[in-house]
């Protein structure tokens, strides 16, 4: 872990700089503070950083705007979304919306998306802001399906594979794709990475639905078995689903209606009984592997041991 | 009104482009569709057009784009700001978080910016790109400073005159400033066209707070007394507040913790009487004239009478 180490490092003032608000009214600024200051693992402008160092040794002052636009732009989104999705808890702390309120929550999130928006004109490259809006422009998309998913009681896998490239992996396409443009790829290597962001993306999602039932909650950070109880329709709960009898399927159900059951136990034993967590892991695997080649093919004049470190840590993350 | 009118025709087909939102999915393009379709007056893309042609008389396709994106962006303001204020109708039809949900409201107003940017992106001026950005940061700490008056006891003139300079004037002079950067403006004279664009704003501002009080329900389009009602601390309500004797304003308060009171014809009669309605008129005669002196000041070449026209019909509005 010391390439990842040596880029955190790096990106330490940058990230400092960003949860720095010194604007007025304070009310606006102090929700970006906030959220911003409350950490996270900072892989995305870590990715930025990787796939510059692909093509070049030195940075220039755009790759570390790109990477503070893709930090401030992810924390824009959980901003909104834990707003739509009524969620009171974000890394352990409070969400914005419950600290502050609704309204407060709304504008400075947009704020903070005008800010993302001021980086990247600092960067002052048009294609890097096309990729950037395509890309955002996907994932409030996904956000869509994912909240219009909840309200149907089927959701195809290739249904729910779309929605999870659109919400999680395009941002991280686009992390690696920017950070390689800046540093000197063709279009032909940048969309390479893009594509390797991709196969990251689905490959950490459904790995993440996987610790959402599997997991131990001291390594996963959070109560195990979220998505059980609300039913979310995961690929890992359509694999499972798919393969139960009518029988069990009615008897799922029941236990759903009933109040106090053991209703994660019971579905997580379904789960393994009908090999709907190993097809969840294949598929994470599937995927895996499709980074790895895709990294194999890259063909660089620079440091590849930043990129492969990444991915490999995110690709053996089994808890 | 003629040249108006011919620059809301020549606007026709760009201002239905954007209310075409074919993508997917569905639920979070229609919303954006519904709002660009309710229509408004399209003022701010006539400026952004008028400007221009001070200075260039053949259209270039950038300018159509920022004529877009301004309106674009104010409809975005609007979707997002009635969520905060809870504003059930706008323009005579339900708003978006009440004609669908909260959450799709919030999603909606989020990939519209976006689409504004995509405009932007499209336009491909970094230095429009930077105006923008700066206008809209204000306009985002000018709706926080709106919100936060609304529980303030006290605001000063100066506070409020902020206040809407951030809220509504600043688009304005963004719309000029950036027609007339496209049409070939030196800086120093798009620096003119946005310090117009300021005064118009204030001008106009301080006329709707007049005609929310003083105006006919008829031509106004809405209730008269709205902000009496709310309370809402205009540079109309504070020059009134401040002349009054303190036996008169306990007089108000009073009439305020009664229901069914006739609030409303007895400020205005306050309003009257202490000279508050005319000292309102007068300040914004103040920035209409400042209007007219910049405008007489701006040396072009092009046409003058389109902006002419826009500045003389916002500056005679008595209705």
């Amino acid at each position: 872990m010391n390439k990842l180490k040596e880029l955190l490092a790096e990106l330490k003032p940058a990230m400092a700089e960003i949860s720095q608000q010194p604007g007025y009214p304070r009310a606006v600024y102090e929700p970006i503070s906030y959220i911003l200051g409350l950490g996270g693992k900072r892989i995305r402008p870590a990715m930025v950083l990787a796939a510059y160092k692909l093509f070049n040794e030195h940075y220039s002052p755009q790759v570390i705007q790109v990477a503070q636009a893709v930090e401030m732009f992810h924390n824009f989104t959980l901003l909104h979304d834990d707003i739509m999705d009524r969620s009171p808890i974000r890394r352990g702390k409070q969400t914005v919306h419950i600290k502050w309120d609704e309204a407060t929550a709304i504008l400075s999130g947009d704020l903070l998306q005008i800010e993302v928006y001021e980086k990247l004109a600092e960067v002052g490259d048009i294609t890097i802001l096309k990729l950037f809006n395509a890309m955002a422009r996907e994932l409030c998309e996904g956000q869509m399906n994912d909240m219009q998913f909840e309200q149907m009681a089927h959701v195809s896998n290739d249904e729910y594979l779309h929605m999870i490239h659109q919400k999680t992996a395009v941002l991280l396409g686009f992390s690696l794709q920017a950070g390689a443009l800046l540093g000197g790829a063709s279009t032909a290597q940048s969309q390479q990475l893009y594509d390797l962001g991709i196969s990251i993306g689905l490959s950490f999602q459904l790995m993440d639905d996987y610790l959402d039932s599997f997991g131990e909650t001291a390594k996963v950070g959070k109560r195990i078995g979220g998505d059980i109880l609300e039913k979310k329709k995961t690929y890992l709960w359509n694999e499972m689903w798919n393969r139960l009898e009518n029988s069990q399927q009615k008897e799922i159900e029941s236990l759903y209606a009933e109040p106090d059951s053991e209703i994660i136990t019971s579905v997580k034993r379904y789960m393994v009984q009908t090999g709907a967590k190993d097809a969840t892991l294949n598929l994470a695997e599937h995927y895996n592997l499709k980074s790895l080649e895709t990294l194999a093919q890259i063909n660089t004049v620079g440091d590849q041991s930043y990129l492969s470190e990444i991915v490999y840590m995110l690709s053996s993350r089994d808890n």
